[in-house]
């Protein structure tokens, strides 16, 4: 076998069996050994944003790594936000990026770049692979560093040459780190000072807010301690049933009006929190002044275990409160809102269904009503960078087959990844796709009189306006193959949204709000 | 005036006056700044990539820097692609990255990232603007550094503070450096071993492609040494009346072949020619076995008058020889073909023209017969990441109003940038786009076979094959703005140039081949 073989097959001995891609010719050894390994499954992706925001989603829903298949620097940098997203949502993802024959290296032929600086900010880990027989050894290496923990993406480099030679080194097996447990005296030092506290909070990330961790959280909360989570979470599991902390709030001030007076905060899998951005005489770090902080567990360590220790430590109960279920009884009517798509959206929302959320202003609207739909999970934009909106559900319906996927976009976000729309088609994908299309960069426009910019004249509002001319988003979703409707009113919402969920394969909806 | 307005007008007065922009909130001090100086026009593009392609091809044509505007590492991360594009061109590009204040900077709020080192490897000068005291000598010392020689794009980083704080300094005017001259003795010695050479090659790249540069070879053409340019030109003058030197073939094997018996290589603000990609088996380095080669001007120096030098001292005569006017009399017939687009192209491109090449393998079809078509200007890409065929367009039109601008590309290559087309019809520019559908990326069918991967099988296909479902080029284009249409005949693709290129504005076609 080559090298592109040992690659491979090394990939799927560590259950990576999902590669999304968008090769060249230096990736053409890879591409050619996929049809030698069936257990691995090729997913075209028609530009690298898609691919790495793909193995995101699909990395955030199976708990193990999907990989990339990147063309050199280039095709690496058009997957950096992405990857960007990816390292601060810590989710394992294992990105092979082709390179030139190393030999070949040394004549900066066109495509050459400095390969390891651009993918090193976003890589937990970067090595290349350069001779055949270092590839399978530093595949299950890659393997390994991507889960952490916590995880995030990793990078192998993978020169052409040292796929196209021959090498004996097969398959090697990859070693899964386990999360170390939190020392007792550590919780005990934190439920002495819960105990001690006027008002005390628990903030969760990360690990914290899966579903083990959300029940344990929910014990805290039945024994009178205040639960938060971070405002944007990788996973949450979400509706009846579940346990829902309260949320940080995104602007700054907000966040510590809503602290007031809290004396404690206790970091579990997350750190202190601090505003997305600086404004001008505002806050950064988002704890009220006086009150001390301490970590319960870093996201490194076992969170799950760790607020169970201390929620047995408060004396707390077994169990904790749970969301009831609750949507309105008939469809919402009139003009087409957010809140009237949100409403709509938690009465149809099937169980088990995957909420991929890019929709930046509008998104508020539906997660209000959803807290009490029917259990779903909600995958948010944990790194800022837009256009995850549509790679995430691509990545979540090959990970999840059989559960729904719902992915809601801003206008704004879903233009920077449009080319998702495609992938979705191409693989039948069980994901509906709703544009929230308000022609503005809305979220632009609230930020700019906050920074203290002023209100846009002819200049800045060019670059604000989303609105001349209109996009026609029924149009560019039936043009890369996936049915499209728009919506302009409250009722014309609701039906088109419960039809998308009673059929399976891609739908779009454009909600004009 | 605070740090934005400073760098504004600095760019302004060092005649920077166009911004290819997607902002974000860190960068919503330099929008609104953007109110206050109406010299700078804004061009807001949907994805990143756009913006810096558009930049690019406003550089080529403009012949000095415009600025981009991006939204720290993420926002360069979908920019990277054709910047490096830009660098493999020697473009001067002004990037301006903003960043969190620098107060905030400590606390890695989800948008943080290592933008010097993202920035680095496609850089060639790099600096943060850390106080609003030093925004406009740097942004002169930026503006120099641009220009080389030879250009590349560079970065500055503009924290959210320093565009927000009152400054006292004002406008820095830059220096634009003059490209130094080959030396005399250089001259002398590149003319004898021309004379005692059997069969001598001159081959262009960069500057010494310029319309005087190539003014210069044609002497030297004419005194009877042969000619060639680099594969990828960021600038070509082609069509009647100018000197058309030979293309260096892009497979090595067949350029190794073309320059048989070749016993000397001139290099003219170019370097020794390599290989795009390395196969098994296959040359990296494309001199003949047995040839000397020499260098008459680094990339740094003034080819021009290097070229002149050359031709006087081999006593050249005072002109050479240019490509006649010769067009097909009729419009081609039957099945569309690159080849009959070509003829259709060549019929009606006016005098002036720009055409902007991402056609991969359908763009030889239309360079044969456009090469004795009305005099116009060829873009082509020159770092080998594909998609940037629209945002070069778009930049191309920005600089050179009242010419037509014509932008060709596969498939494969519109579908990454394909949100240029909305700026086109937000700017109303005289851009005329056309995408060859064949619904593969055929390019990649054939450095398949010769990489030595063998046919493909159903995986590899998969990561192949454009076809299922066939991308509605029309319906995607419309709904972005720009008036489509498919010709499925070379009749009905010469009767829709015709129009194109008699109307303004933007417009689209299909070409079904």
């Amino acid at each position: 076998m080559n090298g592109a073989d040992a690659l491979i097959e090394t990939l799927v001995a560590n259950e990576v069996t999902a590669c999304f891609a968008n090769p060249g010719t230096s990736e053409m050894q890879f591409v050619a050994a996929l049809d030698r390994a069936p257990a691995m499954r090729p997913v075209l992706c028609l530009f690298e944003g898609v691919a790495t925001g793909a193995a995101d989603g699909y990395g955030r829903m199976a708990g193990k790594p999907a990989c990339t298949l990147l063309h050199l620097g280039p095709g690496y940098g058009n997957g950096l936000a992405n990857l960007h997203n990816a390292r601060r949502a810590f989710t394992p993802v294992v990105n092979v990026v082709g390179d030139h024959a190393t030999y070949h290296r040394q004549y900066d032929a066109p495509l050459n770049s400095d390969i390891p600086t651009i993918v090193g900010p976003n890589s937990l880990w970067v090595k290349s692979a350069d001779s055949p027989d270092t590839v399978s050894a530093l595949a299950a290496e890659a393997v390994t560093a991507s889960y952490g923990p916590p995880g995030g993406p990793v990078s192998l480099i993978l020169p052409a040459d040292s796929a196209w030679l021959e090498t004996r080194n097969g398959v090697v097996k990859a070693d899964v780190p386990v999360r170390a447990a939190a020392a007792g005296t550590t919780i005990e030092a934190v439920a002495k000072r819960v105990r001690e506290a006027a008002k005390p909070v628990i903030l969760l990330g990360a690990q914290a807010t899966s579903a083990e961790g959300l029940a344990q959280a929910a014990r805290l909360a039945a024994a009178g301690v205040r639960v938060l989570a971070d405002t944007f979470i990788a996973r949450q599991p979400r509706g009846a049933g579940v346990f829902q902390p309260g949320r940080m709030q995104y602007f700054g001030e907000a966040a510590l009006a809503d602290l007031a007076g809290t004396d404690l905060m206790v970091f579990v899998g997350t750190v202190t929190p601090v505003a997305f951005f600086a404004y001008p005489g505002r806050p950064s770090v988002l704890v009220p002044e006086g009150c001390e902080t301490t970590t319960l567990t870093t996201r490194s360590e076992d969170s799950v275990a760790g607020l169970a220790a201390l929620a047995d430590a408060l004396g707390a109960p077994a169990s904790g409160p749970a969301q009831p279920f609750k949507v309105a009884d008939g469809a919402p009517t009139g003009p087409l809102t957010p809140q009237a798509c949100g409403l709509s959206v938690a009465r149809h929302l099937p169980e088990g269904a995957i909420i991929c959320d890019d929709s930046v202003t509008s998104g508020g609207g539906v997660a209000v009503p959803c807290s009490t739909a029917r259990p779903h999970d909600v995958l948010a934009l944990t790194g800022g960078a837009i256009g995850i909106g549509g790679p995430l559900a691509i990545g979540a319906a090959v990970a999840a087959p059989g559960r729904k996927v719902l992915s809601l976009n801003g206008d704004g976000s879903a233009m920077y990844t449009v080319q998702s729309l495609w992938t979705m088609a191409r693989e039948q994908l069980d994901v509906t796709v709703v544009v929230f299309a308000n022609h503005s960069y809305r979220i632009l426009n609230i930020e700019m009189g906050r920074t203290g910019s002023g209100d846009p004249g002819p200049s800045a509002s060019k670059l604000l306006d989303l609105g001349d001319p209109k996009i026609d988003w029924v149009s560019v979703a039936k043009g890369m193959g996936v049915p499209a409707v728009r919506c302009e009113t409250a009722e014309e919402f609701d039906a088109a949204f419960a039809r998308a969920m009673a059929e399976p394969g891609p739908k779009f909806i454009e909600a004009a709000i």
